[in-house]
């Protein structure tokens, strides 16, 4: 397995939450971009958030920081989700005029993708969702999902757009909350190039096992587009450091990711409210190379005893590979 | 609407859990039937739980007695949960002996609804999954779950197979987890008549809001097939008498069950452990008929509502229906 | 029972996220003390969040303000949440000049506390926790938060500190997470004048029942000194309008409330990010008051229930309560 | 640290869930026991459950085989939860009749203990809690907790009685649910010999930290008198082999037993429904031991570690022990 490892951009930057405005000081793009440069090992690539890291006025600023730093784009995520004028909606929002709005923003963030030789759009569509219940037309609003994603998907047919999944935050319901209605939802637009992106610490507090998840988008025909890690105690997207908190199941994901031929980036989503950016970051590459190696060492292994069905056995092989 | 209700016949039984084999004396089959006849309010249909209730033996006496008191079978579910053999997955099993014998009791049971001129086979397949991380082939087991319900669908083409989803128990991860699983699952077969059961309570602690789930079924094309009503305290399948926890998701799953012309049972499914099981489960069907009062006088209202996403007005419009 | 109502004049103000900075626009203290008086209905008091709301320079200011309008303030809520210094704990860090600092702070509040009349500082250790494991040494880290709360208990015998708990946010874990542990933070300090506010919406999601946790602080010595009203889906503290989701628990709240003899203050404590902050506040004080209502006309029969162990005929008492 | 390794018996026998009356055969008493002591390594001590392994009848015998193999009682168990007539509740049970044969079975069950030579008495009052909202008088059903535990606890001052906690099953609401009310739970007694109980599965689900609840209890007065191991998913008490999806929390359990000087039985505490019992269980012990190991190793770096609230630090740590 030779795996590509990426960072995204904006997880070296400040950090707040709805009580404190900021745990730390604000550090320019071009200062991130740098400290990532220098600091992070082991990166091929870099996400970029539209707005904050990333906007018309500076892409080609930013394409050739990369290409000088013989980094590449992993992905574009558009912002949709600090944007005021999005908070009841993007692309699902009651308000036809803010619809149009959020879908000419992400067609302005796909024509950014293309400059910058980004096959990936990456689409948190985190405000799209609803928080109380008997307040939402749950079918309009799919249809407007599926319809301006789809228009989306036509016009840009050599990007690949990965909806990441999320059950709640900032909405108390998200349209994409799992896997599987997120593969539901890219099966409605009928188009080829909408896929998934998994991020570790959603889908550990979803319910769903992750690595049955990488199954899942197979199954659907190789649709898992974009993995994004990080870590939490089970309840939150608490967005910490890999294996922080798990063990077992890295292993298991690094496994299936392995064994489904997935191609895509091993990206760090972090957010590292107190900790030291540029350190936490690393950590969790240095663990998910720890997991890559342990899964390259053990695949055969691991390969049979998944089909043994005995919780013995994949006990005592773990145990092995603690000191 | 004109709902149908029903009950799950087994409800009126002994009830037991892991510690305690029985909380309660053990009635025959026939005497709960007789107390479901006599006692139960506004019920049109009653569910039988294989080997339980309904056997090759039996299924003339049973069919008899119920065509006797006007009642309709409102579904067959074989019971593949009970078995120990079954106890490690029943066409899931990575025994090839054990997935035969689970298909031929699965066409023995459909012969059965045949027969009982029943029109669904409800598929809780409680054994289908897996306990522990690293110790099970999911693809693999997917593969045998989507071929075995093909057969079965493909073989019995006028019966209708609604997949019961449970996110957990007694496997700790069950392969048909939510809603969204269960389509893509359903959707794999190939097959026009396998579609889903709802049971409120699974749905509840399975994370999804179930109103949404119900669009979901009806986006996916019309694969609602099937309702089974509880409550619980939101963490763990309690089976508990309707509306004991919640309220307001129970006005919405009316409205939309109505709103996308769902015409299946509504059926009780409960495990009234220390309860008198009669009277805790017509507690049931006086609630859910209090919601459909509620929908039916309230239904445009409610339409007006969903479209305006204001969640003060939804507010006041709850506090009208209590007193 | 007649109950004192009240609400937090910050919930009136802006709301943001870790996301969005702000999802509407930034009133003053002034602007929102004067639509609370003008527009909430059936309050007696207001809580003030120190730094936001009330400051050594603004106390006259708004001890006249709340005089001249007849309202008392309900509380003091010194606010070691949102400044950064305080990021990673305030009476708690591992700093020493820092848990100096904050003591300092929460003298200074406590003083206004006096200076405005108001018996209730209402202590949110928001940033007293921690977040990964291995990373904290639990023990030391409460003998400081016993020491600090027992030196400002001491120094200020008039006033009584209500410890908020709150399972997670911002912290990964708070030191004050239920109200049983809280209660063993209040015994430890030894100090009479140290008790508890339950927040329902935190309470919900601690996994306890929120009437048990008011019968627990009566039993530890009438130890219930404030209580704040909002309601979530179960997972997290969405800060919602009461009675959103959830409908049994408050009508068993506002019980065991009565039952226990509680006399305190009924304020709401909401975030409401999207919705009229006037309007969704006043919804919560509606419901509410409806809550009360209905113990008041029926406590005996509530008293009978509550004895007999009878969920049967406790939905039915429920279902009278629905039209 | 010199640890001290026990089983409970029963886990070697037949498991059941409330669907499958079981999925094993049944071995006696004496098997388990003989299957124990020839091929579980490790282990010093064994457990023994009221009813199912140990009764008036047997104590002489049962003793004799202990002392034969030279295996310690670790604890007994006293068995109120299988039995029908304490499934409404025990010593809180509103039914006079019941509560008196509830104390007579535990002082039956003490009894035994002293003739065993066994310090402890487990209490896990599974059946003491409740079910529905509005359905329980807590506060009444609170006081026949504390008085029917104070009594024995007064008439049998040589045994430590070890209240093991846990939030919910088989009741939705246990009296001892977690930690901190448990602890007020045995301080409301006023006894020196009423103290706790950690199951790390039971606090994995309940929301607490299970090594921050260690220090609760030293903190309480040196509480933990007693500890079972096992695993979940986080959601519910899977009852899994040690290890299997958590670890970091294992080495911090491990460090702060040592760290506050923990001197009673590491016990297994599992429920292998599908798993070769006597494999399933050893494989716990060997990996509390590897934690054991791990913390007796670095003692003095996690004692720094600790002190530093470096999560960074922590995970290089952590690396460090994965091969």
């Amino acid at each position: 397995m030779k795996n590509k490892y990426a960072i995204i951009l904006g997880n070296l930057g400040n950090t707040r939450d709805r009580f404190c405005p900021g745990y730390k000081s604000n550090p320019s793009t071009e200062d991130m971009l740098k400290a990532a440069i220098k600091n992070v090992p082991h990166i091929e690539g870099i996400e970029l958030v539209g707005t904050w890291d990333i906007r018309p006025d500076n892409v080609k600023d930013m394409k050739s920081r990369l290409n000088d730093a013989g980094i590449a784009c992993a992905s574009i995520i558009p912002d949709t989700f600090t944007i005021p004028e999005f908070g009841r909606g993007s692309i699902t929002s009651t308000d036809a005029v803010i619809r149009r709005r959020a879908l000419d923003y992400l067609r302005e963030m796909s024509e950014i993708a293309l400059k910058m030789n980004c096959e990936i759009v990456n689409l948190w569509l985190g405000q799209d969702g609803y928080d109380y219940l008997l307040a939402a037309d749950y079918d309009q609003e799919r249809n407007w999902l599926t319809e301006h994603t789809r228009t989306l998907a036509l016009e840009f047919p050599s990007i690949k757009y990965a909806l990441e999944y999320k059950p709640k935050e900032p909405r108390n319901f998200s349209y994409h909350a799992r896997m599987a209605d997120t593969i539901l939802a890219a099966k409605e637009t009928g188009c080829s190039n909408v896929g998934i992106t998994i991020d570790t610490g959603h889908s550990f507090y979803a319910g769903e096992n992750v690595a049955e998840a990488v199954v899942l988008a197979k199954r659907a025909g190789d649709l898992l587009y974009h993995m994004h890690f990080n870590d939490n105690h089970g309840n939150w997207d608490d967005d910490m450091i890999v294996s922080s908190v798990h063990f077992t199941c890295y292993v298991e994901l690094l496994f299936w990711l392995k064994k489904t031929g997935y191609a895509g980036w091993l990206s760090m989503d972090q957010y590292p409210y107190r900790e030291d950016a540029v350190d936490a970051i690393s950590e969790s590459i240095e663990w998910v190379k720890k997991y890559e190696h342990i899964v390259d060492t053990h695949y055969n292994e691991i390969d049979v005893l998944i089909k043994e069905n005995d919780a013995v056995k994949t006990s005592k092989f773990l145990r092995k590979l603690i000191v």
